[in-house]
């Protein structure tokens, strides 16, 4: 077998055998096949695509180059949910106590901001001695006492990904259904989930920007995740504008705090109970969409959810007592508000520039090493289909510095488009594939 | 400037800037850019082509990349012809004394032969003595005392096409439009000619297999060629048979003498004259077709043609008596004999076949540090459309030793289809190009 012939048959549209993938795949880890040829095979992919097999077999080849999670000992069922990445997506932290309040397993493995989009794990490590670096048996342990825990992800798991994804990102290949695919997939499944739940972020503010590319990526995710035996439901969300009234790192804390106490926004606990309820449905506690609905309303009215959360602060090494007094006044003193040019309505607030300028404040980064600050961001007082009324607070932006705000300025004000009328209202969940 | 944003754009079907395409070539020469970006732009480059300007500062950018053949101080006009490879081309070989005994210079630097197609410097090679390693300085002298010379490609030629070429060759990116037609006319234009003729081979021993295809490479290449300056025609010929009655290294040494002296077959007469008058034309010679032809067949009537050539092979260290007395019995003692099977026509002989049944003889080669035999070939004595009885010899085969006969015989027999019934006749231009 010879790498070229493999990258030939694949630019000329032919489907690959799982052993022309094993080839690849296992050889490029090895250090066998050299970077130049993935490379050029991964560009033929973006334009040729795979099948559903093809891209079933490359998850699993990807998944078995590393150890995946293990669970053993540890009664399920076990589920997660995977956001494709948004801007003020802070679901993952109010969803993984709610469901777990109603007795699913929840083995979170997450990301840092990188780009546009925030951090689960920078968000959490604002809090006070909370540690996301967590040993598989502390991990397991957390799981079995509160439910849920919150990690990065280990080298062990899945380094095909690792290498390529590394790849990807300077050959401009990332942006390939089937790679993506794979990519979401296999660190998924390493984790250990029986049950997946995929919010496919939609519009201007995630990387799929059309319905039509968002449902692709849906499919595939729910097609291959059903081609490797997981429970896959797949909801399409909609991201235009940042989801909830905050975004940065303390910030969107403080904003889980509100929806574990009942409090939550309307968009955000809209996309939170969906999804929430999705996962009871795909673990097989509840029965419909609608009993999964009552139970994570149910476990938000109850307190249990809060309590969870509370509690996995304090297992993770978290403070709650600095957490709680830090709540309200945890705020860079470099600051500026938006003003509402004239009576009238918030129309729009643009989720992709207020994601750009938050890399500039320090919510997030453009370099996986670069640091974040966990004091700056955004609180929108008024969000799209609000009224306001001239000179009136819309938003108020903290950055770590000065020049952050300067250079942050024109992309936050561009954000923001206000009219005499107010926008038609929408759904934020676009379409639900399972 | 970003490697992976100027591989996004062309990925997206964009056109690339001269600086961007600069930033790539001129970092990739120097090793400033990685071999993985550039392939997998080479990639995109396959599927989203080129424009005619892209694939002009692409040649020019890889034409810098070395020095171009010095020829100041000679008398032009400076013609070459160029074939994108075919079994039995010896077309340059009678072409170059042919133009140079009317005027025209020739600077002409060949290849080896590799995979089914032969190679002239091969050919020349095979008689005694003839040195195809010119100096610059040899070159020019030759040039001004012969009208033309026959060199292989100096280390200082284009070496930004042998490091790109190196890197198709393994990621599947050879065959692509602007790919080829800047490799192929940054070395004829380094080579010093301001007017070039294509001879672009269509058919089954051909690369371009179908019309269609073989017409996008001649309208890229005189596009592009017309672009940076030159006087480029294009023809594209028939490549389904073998050209002339003679394959292999010496034996077609022989059949460029019988050109020389008048008595070439038709097919491969056909195709020097025409592309002979072509760059009559091209360089400025000739007004016209007609009057090209007329030109380079009267320096074959007048033996002018013939006297250049024998005149070269002493020039470049070539034994004149040695290859005159070697015609006719320089064969290898190891061959067998292709018979009719029954009374009829010739109906076809693949070249593809005989291409790669060569490689087994020792006519050609597979990898370029791999010796050809002088000796070996075949020679047809009947071809398609001619008259044959049963039994009767309608093809010799020489190879190096009888397991290379073995290995070449069923290529070589299937390669025949008999009939009872001529084929129709077509002429071998198809199309040309200017």
């Amino acid at each position: 077998m010879r790498a070229v012939d493999i990258i030939m048959k694949k630019r000329d549209g032919h489907e690959l055998s799982r052993d022309e993938l094993a080839f690849l795949v296992e050889g490029y880890v090895k250090g066998e096949i050299p970077e130049y040829q993935v490379s050029s095979w991964l560009m033929a992919v973006f334009f040729r695509g795979m099948t559903s097999r093809e891209a079933a077999d490359l998850t699993d080849l990807m998944l078995r180059s590393g150890a995946a999670m293990d669970l053993s000992g540890l009664t399920g069922p076990f589920v997660d949910k995977h956001s494709t990445g948004g801007v003020g997506d802070k679901v993952s932290l109010v969803l993984a106590p709610m469901v777990a309040a109603r007795g699913a397993k929840v083995p979170m493995m997450s990301g840092r901001a990188l780009g546009h989009t925030g951090g689960t794990l920078d968000k959490l490590e604002s809090i006070p001695g909370y540690r996301t670096g967590l040993s598989n048996a502390e991990f397991r342990d957390f799981i079995k006492k509160d439910g849920f825990a919150m990690t990065g992800q280990t080298a062990e798991i899945v380094p095909a990904d690792k290498k390529l994804y590394a790849l990807r990102d300077v050959t401009a290949t990332v942006e390939s259904v089937p790679l993506i695919t794979a990519s979401i997939l296999s660190k998924k499944v390493a984790e250990g989930a029986d049950s997946l739940v995929f919010d496919v972020k939609c519009g201007p503010g995630a990387f799929m920007k059309t319905l039509p590319d968002a449902r692709r990526l849906a499919e595939s995710l729910v097609g291959t995740g059903t081609a490797m035996g997981k429970r896959v439901i797949a909801c399409i969300t909609d991201m235009s504008e940042p989801l909830g009234r905050m975004v940065g790192n303390f910030l969107e804390i403080e904003e889980t705090l509100d929806c574990l106490e009942g409090k939550g926004p309307d968009d955000l606990m809209e996309v939170t109970y969906r999804l929430g309820a999705w996962m009871l449905v795909a673990a097989g506690i509840e029965k419909n969409l609608d009993a999964g609905l009552d139970a994570c309303r149910a476990a938000i009215a109850d307190g249990s959810a809060l309590k969870l959360f509370l509690d996995n602060v304090r297992t993770q090494g978290g403070d709650v007592e600095k957490m709680l007094a830090l709540r309200g006044n945890y705020r860079s003193k470099h600051s500026f508000e938006v003003k509402a040019p004239a009576d009238g309505y918030v129309r729009r607030i643009d989720a992709w520039n207020i994601g750009l300028a938050g890399v500039h404040l320090g919510v997030g980064r453009n370099r996986t090493s670069d640091p974040v600050a966990p004091d700056v961001g955004f609180h929108f007082a008024r969000k799209s289909g609000e009224k306001v009324r001239k000179g009136e607070t819309v938003c108020t932006v903290w950055g770590k510095d000065d020049a952050s705000l300067v250079a942050a300025r024109e992309l936050i004000e561009s954000a923001f488009e206000f009219g005499s009328e107010a926008p038609a209202e929408s759904s934020l969940v676009l379409e639900e594939i399972s």
